[in-house]
């Protein structure tokens, strides 16, 4: 799956992923009042308002992107309805082309594990059927519990042929609590760099690894680092726009191929509508502003690479 | 959620929680052949039979016991259906007057650990509604992000009376490779452990927390150290029969009063059936053989902890 990602990184020119992380409050007022006329307030209401907010992102800007990284949290706070529409989202992508990164951040031990990886990456057994539970490309996952808890996923993403981009160091301002104290001298992160790069080997598609990792646009330097610890490891990047991650920090995440590293965008894309430079576009035309902030992402990235 | 937790296992006698993961291969073979009979070779039927699993060995252990842990994951590999069915169980457990931690060890960053927060153990508003998603007691969370992942949950805990407990040192062989490393002298599960103290002080019921911990039975000299540490925290002990913990060991996790941890099994109720110990049950009477394993746990536990 890799080796997609990467095919739809070259072909597109862009190496950006658009979070599909819906807030109720994001979306707009006719969309929310029409699902809620159709099925109450309720979850399903709730539920249907994200789809087709999704459903009108992904129209507007699929053919621009490679992927998109659906936050399981935003659909998971509306039960059972939401987890049908993160389903039904993640099928949506994959008939569009694109490559779907659940950002699940699971992450157990052994048996737990594997079910994990089973409910995201792989098949369920079920007497002589099998079936796909959510059937994600790429999984995010969490370190904390060591080896024991990502070799489940490692035998998945052979098997399955998917990945995973396990969290090294996080974008939010509290991350260092735990991930930057000093281990002989050095950062934690850069332990849980070490074992990334030793896992990736052990799994390899033709360039890169199917095992990425997640380091935030909200510490360059850090990247700068992780980028050569982690040399065959893609290096999916939160942080850009709304947390303040800026296109010239980003360049030292990428290789000099100008690959390794694909830039993620939430709320800057798919709540573009409500920034005042996208204002013009409108609530009804949001889907158009999307777009509009896609095409601007594509080009100040692009552009910093070019620039260096 | 904390004090209805003591209370109940003042009620019970019995520091001990069940762990509901079930595994398609423990369900006894007539269970899973009526459920797919009814809803075929599928998702549904599986999640039929991990349904009428859990509620035959609830209705067989229900009065022993203060609380039950579904670990999430077993479910999720099943899809939408399985999370039907975990949804069900929650519910089910509770009006049985069971506490039920969540065991979905989840952890993001500020609006997405308040989703996932909202998820599992507050409500949503839709419109003028409100909705309880899934509904828990209790949750599992991971610290690698830090306080920005914890604080949402400490937020919903404070409002909806609810708990959380998170992962210090786990029950897993490779839980030291992070967790265990030295930091100014001191392994990082220590340095988590000073934090889980430092929430849980924030977050009080009448002695103990809402903020408990996780520690692995399999590490009891650290569980003594962690004790100390978190001296309001309640500590879900994982890792006691199937994977190695013994009774013994585990005295040191509990205060002088008798409280202050309770100490997890799965395998070793759920499937207690295929135990040679139980094995006269059979396979007809699973259940059965569950009520006796929570006996003998429950008196393994409490006869410790009347020698020390």
């Amino acid at each position: 799956m890799i080796d997609k990602l990467i095919e739809n990184i070259k072909k597109t020119n862009a190496p950006v992923v658009v979070g599909l992380d819906p807030m109720l409050n994001y979306i707009p007022e006719h969309i929310v009042r029409k699902a809620f006329a159709e099925f109450g307030e309720t979850l399903e209401g709730a539920a249907e308002a994200v789809w087709q907010y999704n459903k009108a992102i992904v129209d507007a800007t699929y053919d621009l992107i490679p992927a998109v990284k659906p936050q399981i949290a935003m659909y998971e706070q509306f039960g059972i309805p939401g987890l049908q529409v993160f389903k039904r989202t993640v099928d949506y992508c994959q008939r569009k082309g694109l490559v779907v990164i659940g950002d699940v951040k699971r992450g157990d031990i052994g048996s737990t594990s594997a079910a994990y990886a089973t409910a995201h990456l792989g098949t369920i057994q079920v007497g002589q059927k099998a079936f796909m539970p959510f059937g994600e490309d790429f999984a995010t996952v969490n370190p904390y519990l060591g080896t024991d808890g990502i070799k489940p996923f490692l035998d998945v993403c052979r098997e399955a042929k998917k990945g995973i981009f396990i969290l090294v160091k996080t974008s939010n301002p509290s991350s260092g609590e735990f991930q930057d104290r000093q281990i002989d001298g050095r950062p934690l992160y850069e332990l849980v760099g070490e074992k990334v790069a030793e896992w990736a080997d052990s799994c390899m598609g033709e360039a890169y690894s199917y095992v990425g990792a997640v380091v935030g646009a909200t510490y360059p330097e850090m990247g700068k680092v992780l980028r050569k610890i982690m040399q065959k490891s893609y290096i999916l990047v939160p942080g850009y726009g709304a947390q303040g991650g800026k296109a010239a920090d980003l360049v030292h995440y990428f290789n000099k191929d100008g690959l390794g590293a694909i830039v993620n965008s939430s709320r800057g894309i798919i709540a573009a509508y409500k920034q005042e430079k996208y204002a013009a576009f409108g609530a009804e035309h949001f889907a158009d502003a999307s777009r509009q902030a896609v095409l601007d992402m594509i080009a100040d990235i692009n552009g910093a690479l070019g620039a260096r």
